[in-house]
């Protein structure tokens, strides 16, 4: 068990460390990156405290670089790789409309256009994943044809799938709403999944855990997914209400352990099972560094605990009907305290067991607040 | 579009003919039905006043008989058809962790048998369609294995379709919640088109309106079933909250004509489509007769609202990404009062205009109350 | 704490000692108590294994009995007091339009009539609290007139009021929906506050952890009840999607932790604070007797948790805006394993540590099984 | 009918004429206003075409000018009156953890500072009511203390109160969430009730119609505040998911119909209620001016729907207890195609009957497309 929780690997993506907010306000922090160099540095902190998030996710166009390569040898510098890349086709007045599903075939070409790009971003950096989020959808009843809207969809993500190398994958990423208001053309994962199953293997789904309906159950989705060798990809965060994107576990702990024992179970934590975990979150309130490192710490906890059910007696509860013992059991493993065990990870690891006061002590915040005071933070560019 | 409303077909359901209630009280009504008969007897009246409910859906064992041959010549003299049989898993106390998904195999072989012999009453009645609706799920995390029980419903499914005959059908219906509080085997589309997918063609998705989370898009789930020839039916109701089966129209009006709009325009109003379309509602405290007959005008008025959309000129405004011109056309559609319209169309088919009116001057109810006052009223047995 | 945690009074409904289910089906378990007195007996068990739940709430007419007198000399005899007496005007024909609101005066009268004998009860029982929960609503829109409704319901409450004794109250609990599915008449904390405000001391609202609308913040609601003096009561239980009544803390553990603390912080855990702690469950497919001990044990931890927070901590990171150090205190007190505690201070009491072994050890389910096969389940009447 | 339909006053907002969007994007449209002169120099034409939006809500610093008199005077030359002053106290980096509830008390005082300044300018534009909407509240548990957050709001708001002139009042505005995801400091009607009805008959709830928990009954809230003479204000917009923001009646015209049946059954519909009827909403991809026309004709179409209900059948069908036909009355004026009346209600105004294609007519748009090329275009400076 400390075996692999040592060779847990969570991915936090570059766009966390720079500004964000919400439509009322982005509240500006100090020692924020101004540059995909720069956040990576700081997304290197987070693997420097915590030993599990060794590599960073990309934004195109926000972390374009003219050297991939130099970028990536820049991550390499600071002990972390280039993970996933992730497309953006809905921050140009193009896309107001949409951007691979919008009615104007000039739009669609653009938004494909990136998309193929971000595939050759992804030759040059070594992803094997690219992302696709489309924040594609209407807002009125009656705005655009929903069935034309899906057709529009299956010729973008046949085209991309297309491009994609013998090593390589996308994730389609579903949302239920925001920042479309009626209809979103990726609403839920049976459609991200309808259309996966069509193109092929290297097609697979992004379960962002902020982003179902309320009272969906996720864990349900996730063992779902896993039997049918579709899951390809968490982006982690945590919600109240919408798609709040807080920390991750900050919402519901238990939630999350729920979905890392159905990831344990379906057997979506062994490596060869190819499902990426990152994180997605927005610190619009919090320092953001310790943000990702506490993050990445509840998922450790969770990911601990998951691995701590006694599958033996919880299997033998459950073909016994017993619900209330099969429940204890789940329930005993999640009530237990990993801390002390995951401080043992760490020490084995070379690490500081207490990795937010680590970090706080290394001084690191203090440095970037000094040297980034001048040139324009980092943020979404909305 | 006259002729497209008189043919219009809607079945309605036997049980909602019977006392019906929630959880805390069945409110007793007068002159409800004691025996399949006399359901089909009430469904006749809607269909004699309305002219477009020409079959009613039976609900085994609630409408078991020992000759269903006799019962569907009795439903022919009173000029009505049996539809869809609808199997019931979740009466026995058997059932109480499942019925197909149950940890106890002897538990499974039941619920299975139950199913095989629907498909044989489906041979006497000549039904095309089995609906399949699980109540499986479980109550509490941990209570039993959320793959495993996937992997028991797909055996039984398999064994149920390989059942069919060439000209029969089976409708998988999924549903959030209710009974079962923490998972549910077949909690949304996607779950019934992935297996549906896997089977074939005789394997359809029911879409019961009342049976999503909050904020689902039900209309976009209908054009995108339609898109992949996958909808089967639905199960046609109204909710405030939860499945509150309320009488379809009543909650969200102009839900249902969105939902009617994406039928018309994906084909799915066709005979050849193969939808049906069915009522699933309980009248827990409105009277029933008169509430089947309602809310088959609804239905009625929410096709015609669909039929009337200008689609020429909906899809100019549409591909001009003309927002507020595409949305008026929609809502012309909507807001004209088609009422005018229905009272011709059922005065071009020798009816009332008024199906309330003529079905409360007939004198049935005051018939039935006299006549059925003693015996056991039908009802679900819960 | 050990203190605080070792005076903890949780009291439990006679009514989840009988069986109970969904509209779909009520599953029958096996030992289910016949009579009142049997359900005092079970509760007693609870109290005998936890220690910390020395009352046992009655619901008329299901617990209606000839003599109360007698049944509280029953109760005490068995270790246990009886409670809150809990109303019932949904379970009559006459109810099918509403109770206290209903548009008829003398179904009306009929529903202040049995209140009135509620508090005749109290009389004789020394129960110090009515429960007044209203299943009034309507269906429809235009069924009734929503603002005549709550004039109805203000003559009522203020009728109850005024027949109150010195040392009596009221708990006024809202509940967003079910049975009634478009209005309810009392649907929220503000309706109820409102509704107690006007009438006095005496009149307080019931906070049943299950009756919000997802999403609702439900340790707001507590902190500004304790704020205004007007919380007096919790119906404690559990869920996932609508009033699933699951025991309490077995879906959303954290939730119930946040809640305990307001209720601490708000100085509510005091006894002077003259809350109510009950439990209002639906043990659907789980054991009973065993299902209530789990939960007193839930509210247990989450109250142990509570009481750990450190507060000087917690206000000093408040204060200095560090929103994550004090989101740090907050969870080091809810990852803390509470179990170890909790056995100690039952060893404390002269209990066993572990409460649901010992029942079990006990023998107790086994003699009811047999003692109780003849005879008529207790259950809701429904 | 026809006269209160005249006399119908709908007040638009200064904001719904700049750039909105969401946090991933604001689009710009072309001929937006730059300044608060040119907003409301958009707003009268609103006016201009429909004859019943004569007044223009300010937000206050968006709308901050050195001259307010000068900036009322400029309003009437243009046919139209400045109406409610809406404070702003959420765009300073200082709000990040509040304003009037910040932990920190030099953020409180200029935050109350803001909304006396707010009543001061008040006093120079004529204006009756102050709008009070905080987006304070917390994203973590433990982040902040939720009682002491009430203390802080409690406080400011006596202060704003006791600076309101005679005939001035405020409006207090609840939110469930956004831009807070854990609490929010007025979150429902409740909240913002209870410290209304503390400080007495100036201070009035204002209910945004998109601000709710999934499944609230919008309009049981408004009869209950119209019951207890607290309704002070309609915030008008509609949603599918969250706080949408999109055109009013554009998403559920039959909420919006029950909505404006309680506003006239319960007297507010009377000028001498004092509600004042406000659109608040982004039209984030649609023209703004055609989309402020579009949202007034959907109130006005709601409202002569409402004032066709035939109460006296209403009233007759509800107290005989009969559902259906209460409902049916009911259903009657939803029904009813109210466009030709609102046709003729406009031409005895002197108006053309088709706002839309007047306004289209006018060569508006294309005039301020050209005038406004240059400058900055007002948003929300988020």
């Amino acid at each position: 068990m400390k075996d692999a929780l040592r060779r847990q690997h969570i991915e936090t993506p570059s766009w966390a460390y720079g500004n964000s907010g919400t439509r009322f306000k982005v509240f500006a922090q100090q020692g924020v990156p101004r540059t995909p160099q720069e956040k990576i540095d700081d997304a290197a902190q987070v693997h420097r405290f915590t030993g599990v998030a060794p590599s960073v996710a990309l934004h195109i166009p926000w972390d374009r670089v003219d050297d991939y390569a130099a970028l990536a040898a820049h991550a390499k510098d600071q002990g972390v790789a280039i993970g996933a890349i992730n497309s953006n086709v809905f921050q140009d007045d193009d896309y107001m409309l949409g951007s691979v599903t919008n009615p104007d075939p000039a739009v669609r070409r653009k938004a494909l256009d990136h998309l193929l790009e971000c595939v050759d971003i992804m030759d040059q950096t070594g992803s094997r994943d690219l992302k696709l989020w489309f924040s594609d959808g209407t807002n009125y009843p009656g705005q655009d044809d929903i069935r034309a809207r899906q057709d529009r969809l299956a010729e973008a993500l046949a085209a991309v799938y297309d491009r994609l190398g013998d090593d390589q994958r996308f994730l389609l990423e579903y949302k239920l709403f925001e920042p479309a208001f009626y209809t979103t053309d990726v609403p839920d994962w049976g459609t991200s999944y309808a259309h996966c199953v069509k193109l092929g293997d290297k097609a697979k789904v992004c379960v962002d855990t902020g982003h179902h309906a309320p009272g969906t159950n996720i864990e349900f989705i996730v063992a779902f997914l896993l039997r049918e060798d579709k899951l390809g990809a968490f982006d982690f965060n945590s919600r109240f209400y919408a798609d709040d994107d807080l920390m991750v576990g900050a919402a519901d702990p238990f939630q999350l352990f729920r979905i890392m024992y159905e990831v344990v179970r379906g057997g979506g934590y062994e490596p060869e099972a190819g499902v990426a975990f990152m994180l997605d979150q927005c610190h619009n309130i919090e320092p953001k560094i310790q943000g990702q490192i506490r993050s990445v710490m509840n998922v450790q906890e969770a990911t601990a605990k998951a691995l701590l059910v006694d599958r033996d007696a919880l299997h033998a509860a459950q073909d016994a009907g017993d619900v209330l013992g099969a429940n204890a059991v789940f329930m005993d493993a999640y009530n237990t305290d990993v801390r002390p065990l995951l401080a043992e990870v760490r020490e084995d690891m070379g690490l500081d067991p207490d990795p937010i006061a680590a970090y706080k002590a290394s001084g690191y915040y203090e440095k970037v607040v000094a040297e980034r005071k001048d040139g324009q933070a980092a943020g979404w560019g909305a």
